[in-house]
């Protein structure tokens, strides 16, 4: 049976900032330029869930997307979107939130639920701007 | 000789309906929800298809663009563009036409040209709406 | 109080057909070309909404986005979604469903019920492609 | 001599929460939904800018666009990129930050050093996400 | 009869650069920038066209698009696309390339084809970068 | 450590010509279609950037964007915006500026700089209209 990639993009809008606890606020500006404004700032962020997986000969889905939008909404929007970052988010507790430790993380929110239906999590790329992106696969 | 990935993109705007002739209406409402409705309803898809292959040292090309996009328009475009994807596509017969299923056939329908070019198709890739895109490489 | 143009996008999927009942074959052929195709062709369709009132100067809105896209949702986007422009659509009966008579019969639909949040329908743009929309401005 | 509208783009990533201080928590969460949230959200705005003017014989311009986007840079992003909408910044002081409260206080930064060009001021437009944006003529 | 306002995009690739030949090279330099580089540069450049006119009831259009389409191929498309604007162009002979002097030009170029369909010329949009546009409505 | 995929977008605006010298104007013609044009034409280029590394687990970063963005305006852009990629680009001597050709030659610039800060560079994508781009992965 073929095997296809499916992808799908939710959006969400945040706020953040980057900085570790550990340093001093000129170490963390230093490090992080303009992103670590106490006051935070925030972005547009666009979420594209890639699944690998066999097309099935019957439905012709490698999955549904109602579902896959629905885990989505569910284990990741509702917790990011109109939410602050450093602040809000369980499954962020600890992490420098940048798009690489927000793809990370994202990964582990839904990879269970994935594999559930019978697929497999290829791809969590998180854009932040229209200039920069990051893609995680699980490696 | 270096190698690199060609991709061209064409659009197509097509009716269609997601259902299994098999199924009841309300089982195919219940499986497709509302992309099975009766009367049909329609995308703008777009296609991106993506061709691997030396870079020739004179031409600097991997393959001609113009070739590309003819075999394209000849093979898949005007036989999808502004027709119905379940009673017009003569390559899309007896399949459900999703984007998974879709894609797999457009792959079928111009692996050979690509080959007798001298390059290998790398990937087809559908994009149905802003939200969703299907990618088949071949597996 | 200062006056400001909002404006809300919405999307929706469909088919359709350009023709004339009262033409040939032939005729509606060679006047809408390869959109009068008999079995459909469909379209992912942008619908963009500008609204134009005085900015409340205590909630900082000329009118609430919600209700906005509530009304836009149950009066426009429902009847047209996922379903077939021709066949489906009690506001569009008797109409040639081109991007002009969309247009239109859009702003019928809403026009009432954009008066009554007391601000004022100033246009409705209908984008069928990347190529070609249509604004309609109530003249 | 000609009259032409030039229009130029710059971007900002700000955060905001909407909110007024003389209701009550449920209050602003039913007027402003999520957008009340206490910890603050954000986006990725992106300014457009329209000015209105003569087009010179001799140089082919409206203005000068290095001049005009220092003029943005200067009065408008500087203030607003990776900041606190509601906190962080003078023009906005006293207001509810709306996109539409916004698009106001904008056009009030750079009036005059747009008149000063000797070209006219003719358009703010904020785009807040995808599907939202406010345009302010001066009305 | 309702009267809308349809737009056609259509592309074109080209080189140019912004200098007036009564200037030294210093002069021009001072006053475009890079833009005066003498061995040329070049930009994919965006045109919108957008009509007024009178909706026919019969057919449902302002005017028709494969008309309108043929029009600007024939008389702006053909002579900017893949040519050198300072060079090759004979409507802009003796004109600076600006953005501005683009958009004026094409206007002058098919306002009397437009006219003779029976509709109005009403904006010439020309779209330089993803930064920078101009619009010209004849005045 | 997890390893992520980070990547850049830069921009920037030429000109060039597709012909070999070797050949005739007619041949060139032949292989190159309109984009031989003698006078030159131009693009809007858009360059994505794709750096594979661990992600940093004190900072969170693959590496720092800023830093990144540095390497590639003092590496690449400078010398390629608005410039003619036929004449005024050291590292594109001896070269038809393809697509194809271009990825090559950013890839060779900016490899070692990539390995100096502890990742690696994984894919150069270079846009030269909305249909057409290359990619290049060092193979």
């Amino acid at each position: 049976m073929p095997i296809a990639y499916l992808t799908r993009r939710e959006r969400f809008a945040s706020a953040h900032r980057l900085f570790q606890p550990g340093l001093s606020n000129d170490e963390n500006l230093n490090l992080y330029g303009q992103c670590s404004h106490p006051n935070w700032h925030g972005h547009n962020y666009e979420l594209f869930v890639t699944v690998r997986g066999e097309v099935n000969p019957q439905t012709g889905f490698v999955l549904n997307l109602k579902t896959l939008s629905s885990i989505l909404k569910g284990k990741v929007i509702e917790k990011l979107d109109h939410r602050n970052l450093n602040v809000d988010v369980d499954f962020l507790e600890g992490l420098v939130p940048t798009t690489e430790n927000l793809a990370i993380a994202i990964w582990a929110c839904i990879e269970d639920d994935i594999n559930a239906m019978g697929a497999k999590l290829h791809c969590i790329k998180v854009q932040e701007s229209e200039n920069n992106f990051i893609e995680y696969r699980g490696e």
